[in-house]
């Protein structure tokens, strides 16, 4: 119940309200809650309030807008925690099933970023493999990595075709194991047309761009990959300690 | 040199010289680059080109756009590793100058998620202590926290005054140190006007949300927090290892 008499503004009773009947499944994921005015009514209260409490659901992942349609309840969060697995296993860990599209294979001369961050000469050429990431049949994530040609020297499509994850292929058939990465993660706003149509998102989305370099264990890089996870389906779940 | 001979495209060509450019320091930070027509002329390129490699650049923080006014260089963001530590500390490490304004201390019953994050009884107070927190004199992070008021009951804003980061607060008066801490990192668009304001940046702006439970080695709960740290002025540095 959303009173006047309780110590917390009406709005946040009114949200806590909301978050309770999605918990118990009263609105379910991607069901649309009522309209701005039913609330109003339902919970006797201002549209101010109603407002407020729906913006700070929506700002908080909780929901979503569609333009003309209304409000509706967003999927929870795949919460990323931070170990190095690949998409596969990250996705089944989740009990979500994880599925890939290829959108791009080929070869090409090392631009300068990645040559850096890869140690290569100049003219070296690198694998580039961009896919699309799905969960659930959703695209949660495009991935583009970079492979120096000379660590994986007949690399072929065929192989991305045939096994589920990219680890498990330079494992199997090149005897690389990743054993350490470095990741830079960004908030950006989508601004690329084709990115967000092939995330089935809309333009100005947040989203997480992560920069990743990989490591086998003797420290050689192996695997450069930038990625852009939708921020409404992905949290960042990161343990801290005090450095002594 | 952007030249048709060479094997990558032009576009990324341009890139890469402005971002020399911009290492050597022939543009400096918040300077303004030439326009689109400008660049256009000096590298012999076609517009297409050009707006892919600025828009590639602002995409990835390099770069930032005021309507009406140009582009300009953007600062370098700040790289958060993850180790426990404050604001002021952060800032140090990388030698910038912290600064702090408080917008707000105060006390209130805890609303229902903070009393979960904070293993809190119903009816239990917070403090609640709400600041801007800037480096080099700008705006970066605005930070909300929310301390028992049963774990720190004579709590004073005159504290927050003379001391120059809470932790240290918490530590010299109430013996309580941080031991470790669980964060969520989420990308979000920054939609209030408010926060926009404070953080001096325009609606929609891409943010980090962060939200953190700050734990003592005895794993009392001593600290929930909500942060928004500006998307083009941090990035969070992590390192993976392998689970075995």
């Amino acid at each position: 119940m959303v009173s006047r008499d309780k110590p917390l503004p009406l709005y946040y009773q009114l949200k806590s309200e909301l978050l309770e009947d999605i918990k118990k499944g009263i609105y379910r994921e991607d069901e649309k809650i009522p309209s701005e005015n039913e609330l109003q009514k339902i919970y006797n209260v201002s549209l101010i309030t109603v407002r407020k409490a729906l913006s700070d659901l929506v700002q908080e992942g909780i929901l979503y807008r569609i333009q003309g349609k209304g409000t509706f309840v967003a999927k929870p969060k795949i919460q990323r925690y931070l170990n190095l697995m690949s998409f596969t296993e990250e996705m089944r860990q989740k009990g979500i099933e994880p599925s890939t599209i290829i959108l791009n294979f080929g070869k090409e001369r090392a631009e300068k970023d990645i040559a850096d961050a890869l140690n290569l000469a100049n003219d070296e050429d690198v694998w580039i493999i961009e896919r699309l990431r799905l969960g659930g049949g959703e695209p949660v994530a495009l991935q583009k990595s970079y492979l120096p040609c000379s660590l994986f020297k007949d690399f072929d499509e065929e192989f991305l075709k045939t096994a589920s994850s990219l680890y498990s292929i330079l494992k199997t058939r090149f005897n690389i194991i990743p054993y350490r990465a470095e990741e830079d993660y960004n908030s950006i706003n989508i601004s690329d047309r084709v990115i967000a149509e092939r995330l089935s998102v809309s333009l100005k989305t947040a989203a997480f761009l992560v920069k990743r370099i990989t490591y086998t264990e003797e420290g050689i890089p192996f695997e450069y990959a930038v990625s852009i996870l939708r921020g409404d389906r992905y949290s960042i779940r990161v343990n801290l300690i005090t450095e002594r």
